[in-house]
């Protein structure tokens, strides 16, 4: 059992170092078994397709980002420190993995979304999961802030979805400009999107 | 000389076409030219690679959006009146690109920025050059629209680039739930960000 579970550890591993490096669409199973050194049979064995490895490897990153947001915007911080330290976690991430492999990922999820969503209704599903999730965490937040008065919005739901789309929008530039930094006038942006327009103090 | 400018109008076409459906990685020349109607002699007639190929569809591409981004942006009216416009236009277009093919392609630059921006210098530079204009143009409004008094922003640039990022990012969530009114209540989100929260007359 110990070395069927590391086969499959061994492929997930590089599937997702291969899908964060080039996308899925460019991949091909013969590399990643190659990647992973397992033989190609180990790969059925465990994934009846490309597709049922995708949606594995969404899966666990979903289950380790959903317990860092969870512990990061669960905390007993005010609201709005909280949803800082969001932001601030996010560039640290971009940022460390541009020092391990040279240049900033991304999103997976993002990237996957722009990618994929057309092509497999299977992983578009999964990923609006995923997303819909998102929305509910920084929801929770911003409804916290508001009944505090520390933030003014209209509809907490849709104030939950613009900072998702500014967090993936510069998450994007990120990547393209290979500059986590990018994120960090972003958290200003995001204040005035809530109508919470003063500095939040460390 | 009208015959060969019709195969590399053919071949742009295609590709482009295919690009917005499937991305860039998943495509061969062959299925291009297949899909174009064009012997592949051609494609190497008029593209010495793939990649040359890519940056031909992104610069007629953004020909054709410059285009359109400076008649709405320059128009007469006041400028968040126009800056509203470019958002309708935006969703307009993405509505009208899910009637022809049933689902939101998204925008071209950011699904090719996630896909491609690691992975070759070339395209990354360009979408760079694509997305600094655009932030440009934005620029030039919302410093408008703060000199009449109409906004508050503390830096005109990051405020466009943070709306860009708005904007990037609910095309992304039109593509991950198939839905173009996404962008309708982003346009209010934009006016919470660039502290102009007083609806802005048609």
């Amino acid at each position: 059992m110990g070395r069927t579970s590391d086969a499959k550890e061994k492929i997930l591993d590089a599937a997702r170092s291969l899908i964060e490096l080039r996308g899925y669409s460019a991949l091909g199973v013969a590399e990643i078994c190659k990647a992973a050194g397992v033989p190609k049979g180990s790969f059925y064995y465990f994934f009846p397709s490309k597709e049922a490895l995708a949606l594995a490897v969404i899966d666990e990153h979903w289950a380790a980002q959903e317990g860092d947001w969870k512990r990061i915007l669960g905390g007993a911080a005010p609201p709005l420190e909280r949803l800082r330290h969001l932001f601030e976690a996010t560039e640290a991430t971009l940022a460390g993995g541009q020092q391990d492999c040279g240049s900033v990922a991304g999103c997976m999820f993002g990237n996957l979304t722009l990618e994929l969503s057309n092509q497999t209704e299977a992983i578009r599903a999964r990923l609006q999961e995923i997303f819909d999730a998102h929305v509910v965490l920084i929801e929770a937040v911003v409804a916290e802030a508001v009944a505090r008065g520390e933030a003014s919005v209209a509809d907490t739901r849709e104030a939950a979805r613009s900072v998702m789309a500014q967090l993936e929008g510069q998450v994007l530039f990120a990547k393209l400009y290979n500059d986590p930094r990018r994120l960090g006038p972003s958290w200003l942006n995001c204040l005035a999107l809530l109508g919470a327009r003063a500095p939040v103090a460390s």
